[in-house]
């Protein structure tokens, strides 16, 4: 397995080896957003720049005023930088997690290890198991790219389902945060008047966090204890720069509840608390849906970037039908390229086995090279710079029946050789199985002087 | 494998043998754009918008004023007619056909019956090998659904790639008619003054067809010979009914070379032919790309409705990255949907093994998938009249916990059955094994009274 192009190195050990680290000098005791705002260029900033080939000077504007974050918590020492925002190239997250039945450490680090390959540029980590501790320092300490968590599982896994209160979700979130988590999902914004609002939806509440916060606000009877102690919340992770990713528990599960009151009055929710966590020295980004029919996407990137003063948009999908389980990586990546033009600037991957199980690592593949493509056709269409020399150097090795630099210029270069392979024809052929030797257009056009690649 | 919801019947004789198709009277003596005309209601009209659940009269007129096309050749007895046009729904083309080294005619019956079964609307035949008239005479009395084929590649089995004239080519269009080819894809509009546009390109000329096109007029120092005899071309048509598929021999082959001067160029000739074949009393849809960044493609559906005086457009894709050989369904089915929510009224798949090699059955059933989602995609987010009742239906079944009715409202069913049953969880558990029995979102909303399906 070889890294891809540009992207970080892979986790396990034996690799690691192959091939040292940079070594990143790293902030403490502030934030990104904190520096940034008193004009400091961080080693994060800088390094951000130089990934993306724009000037830092950029980086540290855009981190200023909250259009972007860098999810770098300072006790992630593995950590290679990235950053999220609408002026950088749209990024991937795929999920990890053991869960009751499954895998343990060796297997979530074998995973971590196939969402970095595959160009992840970021992990969450889903556990719901046992060991979430342990599990989740050995991913941190091997990860070179960011990692995120969802604090609510482990808040149920220790106190049970509803038998908790502020001080014991604050009491994970802290702990989850001297790990060297890099973001965490926070579902703030489920308050108790939205909860008539979803009494009418086909699918009801399809975020396992919300559905708890909901459950929870009904049973107790009182306001979103997040909502209510966020400063609380803030100073714990401004101590260690962990990054806000401001959950929507209330995304729609199907077209029919898509852009409905319900997702709009969390979303007006995450608006109040966006300025909020800014001005507690923290970065955030915003969460979003979920199934969209693809003529309203950019209606919703647009009103997420106004309600929410641009706050970079972390978008899971948008399936744009519900009508086809088990390639549910498709119906999504359509619905991602879609937000990713209009300016979300962050995909949540989806995997074939989405809404029918737990999905195994080629189902992992799967997702990442969907999201991968949704993201890259994404920062072709915004015309992000540069972002089209990979496809015109792919074409043109195409062109001149390169067929070993087409495959190393892919975004999945070992699927395009195993399929390649299967036609039979030999890499320094200028034809391919699908026309034969004598119906090649590209071949025809060359041999009658009418093009030159 | 059962058929699928209101798609024709299978095409293995022993499927036949199951469910006797519906018996359609068959209009002879005209065409369906000159009876639409005169005003009558032919029996493929009729059939046509109780398939599309719409009045006779719209469809009628849709296809007096070109706006819809019914490919239905006089001699295709098995055909259950469909229509393709911006007010119905979206349609999916399939390619099979066999090459110099592959299958034969059993091969190419079990690749159609593979193409139906999986919802494919249109099947064209693209064998270039031996026997092309027979495997073409099977395909088309074994097939319900309609059948196209690209007469130059059987022109240039029989002559060589540039010996042959319009006399050669007139016949093989007659012969092929006579056997029943629904629409014929010819490549008209690639004329002389086009050959210099297509020199600076990174990828040339990527149609089959449109290369031999060019390098015939560029050896014979000739203009376009179908271009020239575009009458004599038409008349033999209208006799059998036979519906053109204005080819796009210079669409663009890789993003650099998309929109640019030469796919214009061609684009403003098969605007010239348009009325000039519905003035003949022939049906015309028109090809188009290819490769076009997401962000342009709207765009080219508007050019095209424009140039074309709103002919149906048949788009192949469009792939909105070049850099993912192997999953092109993929790049290509994002690019669809675009298109067909833009306006495209007919969709060619892609599968994954575009640019790589040729295509087998696994792939195939990709493919069509991936273009049925993008042409269901595409109708809900155009407000097709009761598009969005499947993804209702079966988002309603998903939140109770139906698994058996969700399998059987999804387009792949088979598919959906398979990777839930991976999960190893009964269809009778109101949860999945992706969260489990304690984490499911929509149990816990259900459990806590927030919702009900």
């Amino acid at each position: 397995m070889t890294p891809q192009n540009g992207r970080p190195l892979a986790t396990l050990p034996e690799v690691q080896k192959e091939r040292p680290r940079p070594t990143i000098e790293r902030t403490k005791g502030t934030t990104q957003i904190l520096a940034a705002r008193a004009g400091n260029l961080t080693p994060e900033i800088v390094y951000v720049a130089k990934r993306e080939n724009v000037s830092p000077d950029l980086v540290r504007d855009e981190v200023a005023r909250g259009r972007c974050v860098i999810p770098a918590n300072h006790h992630h020492a593995a950590l290679e930088p990235m950053g999220i925002g609408i002026k950088l190239t749209v990024k991937v997250n795929a999920n990890i997690g053991n869960s009751a039945v499954s895998s343990g450490l060796e297997g979530e680090l074998k995973k971590l290890h196939t969402c970095v390959h595959y160009g992840a540029d970021t992990a969450m980590d889903l556990s719901t198991g046992k060991s979430l501790d342990e599990i989740r320092q050995a991913i941190i300490d091997a990860s070179p790219i960011p990692i995120g968590t969802v604090p609510i599982y482990q808040v149920i896994e220790e106190f049970g389902p509803f038998d908790w209160g502020i001080k014991d979700f604050l009491g994970v979130i802290e702990k989850q945060a001297k790990q060297g988590v890099d973001y965490m999902t926070l579902h703030a914004g489920v308050l108790r008047d939205h909860l008539p609002l979803v009494g009418n939806r086909i699918t009801g509440i399809v975020s396992r966090g919300g559905s708890i916060t909901a459950a929870w606000i009904k049973r107790h009877g009182k306001e979103n204890p997040l909502w209510e102690s966020w400063g609380e919340v803030c100073e714990i992770l401004r101590a260690h720069d962990v990054t806000v990713s401001a959950g929507d528990g209330l995304r729609p599960g199907c077209l029919a509840d898509a852009s409905d009151a319900a997702q709009f009055a969390e979303l007006d929710a995450l608006g109040e608390l966006t300025p909020k966590t800014w001005d507690a020295g923290c970065q955030i980004m915003i969460e979003g849906p979920g199934h969209v029919p693809f003529n309203q996407i950019a209606m919703n990137v647009e009103r997420q970037q106004r309600v929410c003063r641009e706050a970079p948009f972390y978008v899971l999908g948008p399936l744009v039908t519900d009508a086809a389980p088990g390639y549910d990586h498709i119906t999504s990546c359509i619905g991602a390229t879609a937000a990713g033009t209009a300016g979300a600037a962050y995909l949540c991957y989806v995997t074939p086995m989405e809404h029918l199980g737990l999905p195994e690592e080629q189902d992992v593949r799967d997702g990442i090279i969907a999201y991968r493509i949704a993201a890259h056709a994404s920062d072709i269409a915004k015309g992000h710079p540069g972002a089209r020399q990979r496809d015109d150097d792919l074409s043109r090795a195409r062109a001149m029946f390169l067929w070993e630099k087409q495959f190393s210029l892919s975004l999945d270069p070992e699927r395009a050789r195993e399929l390649h392979a299967r036609g039979g024809v030999s890499t320094h052929s200028d034809f391919c199985s699908m026309c034969g030797p004598h119906f090649c257009s590209m071949k025809i056009g060359k041999d009658n002087g009418l093009f030159q690649p």
